[in-house]
């Protein structure tokens, strides 16, 4: 059992502080769900391998009586085994497929496009320690060379192609109020955390005000707005 | 308690008594999951509105103690519901949902290349009163008045995209054994039902022989063979 009721959480942060990573975003409210409370550890890129047990090369990573767990699917799963008498972040083996199904097609369908905005504001946003890493690794793996200021430019052009790359989200959420049904979980907090990772570097509000997407958004980032309605977030819209 | 363990199946029919509709496909298979037989009764597009009680659009449609069940997710969780204590076809109302997805995702990335190569496959097909119905409505609500002879030329050169537009699904089952874990259940019959959907019309074999995809496509055919090993199927490879 988590002494003080509390999980040690290495949170991957920009130089403002505000988490970046839609991982990370998505584990600090799988812990807030699970009713613990968070003892958050800001970690630039640079600091990841100084961490825990030394073996870590991607965050989140958490601590709890003793044990690293690295990996957001990873650690959800251990939270809900190891404390299956609080409120579940899955209720079906199904539903553990389904989130990655969805967050699978939201990286190919929705954050490709979100990537290709924002990383230069990525770039500005860093801890100073990341900034070259970021810049270079982003360039060189992602964008095949590309200066990431030609990379971004003209993004407001391919708003409409955003927009329209959640349609079948909106479709979705026609049929169900929380996308595992009745009550926010986990897939909620998957889906929530992509908008959370724009927020966190996003100079670029891509959504409409009226987007029908807002209703299930505002619910989601209410379920625990002490994480998702943090003042340092950019407006989506 | 349906009478003789049986239900009765309205089946939409080619001209060789195969099933057509992947939606009744997956009806087959999940009255066979929940241990009852079928008594399907061959039913043409022209014959549905003589059906049942006469209200009729569209099939798959149930008959079950007197009472008529249209829609093969509607049928599904009137299986689940009625027969709590028989095999389940969903663990969870999230596992409904992801359903939903992956169905809205297989027509809108897979299914549409194949309804373009299969078209004209189906109104050969097709029994002798729906033959002129199913040109027509296909050319003119589908293909924007293109004749299905031109919609379907060069069909061979899509395959490679076809193929492609599985990718995520080939992804998706390195991860899990079944679709929603360790056991087949609706989500397994609805992705084959999509296939069987293909084999009972198409020309065209599109799968290569060494496709990945096949380790999951035998399992889930042998599932009930009588159902998915029907003879008179094309063969997709």
């Amino acid at each position: 059992m988590a002494g003080n009721n509390t999980i040690k959480l290495y949170d991957l942060v920009l130089k403002n502080g505000l988490t970046l990573s839609p991982f990370v975003w998505r584990t600090k409210l799988a812990i807030m769900h699970k009713g613990f409370d968070i003892d958050a550890v800001p970690t630039p890129y640079a600091k990841i391998k100084t961490i825990a047990d030394g073996k870590q090369t991607r965050l989140p990573v958490i601590e709890d009586d003793g044990k690293v767990i690295p990996d957001s699917f990873d650690i959800a799963v251990y939270l809900d085994t190891t404390y299956p008498d609080r409120p579940k972040l899955f209720n079906s083996q199904g539903e553990r497929n389904y989130m990655r199904f969805l967050d699978q097609w939201m990286f190919a369908n929705v954050v490709r496009h979100l990537f290709g905005c924002f990383v230069l504001d990525q770039v500005e946003h860093s801890c100073p320690e990341d900034v070259d890493y970021i810049r270079e690794s982003r360039q060189n793996w992602f964008f095949q060379g590309r200066k990431l200021e030609y990379v971004v430019k003209d993004r407001e052009e391919r708003i409409p192609e955003i927009r329209k790359s959640l349609d079948p989200i909106r479709e979705h959420l026609k049929n169900t109020k929380w996308f595992a049904g009745d009550a926010p979980n986990q897939l909620d907090f998957m889906m929530l955390s992509h908008f959370l990772w724009a927020g966190s570097i996003g100079t670029m509000p891509f959504l409409a005000k009226t987007d029908p997407l807002w209703d299930w958004l505002n619910r989601a980032a209410d379920v625990y707005p002490d994480v998702s309605r943090d003042k340092r977030l950019h407006p989506l819209a």
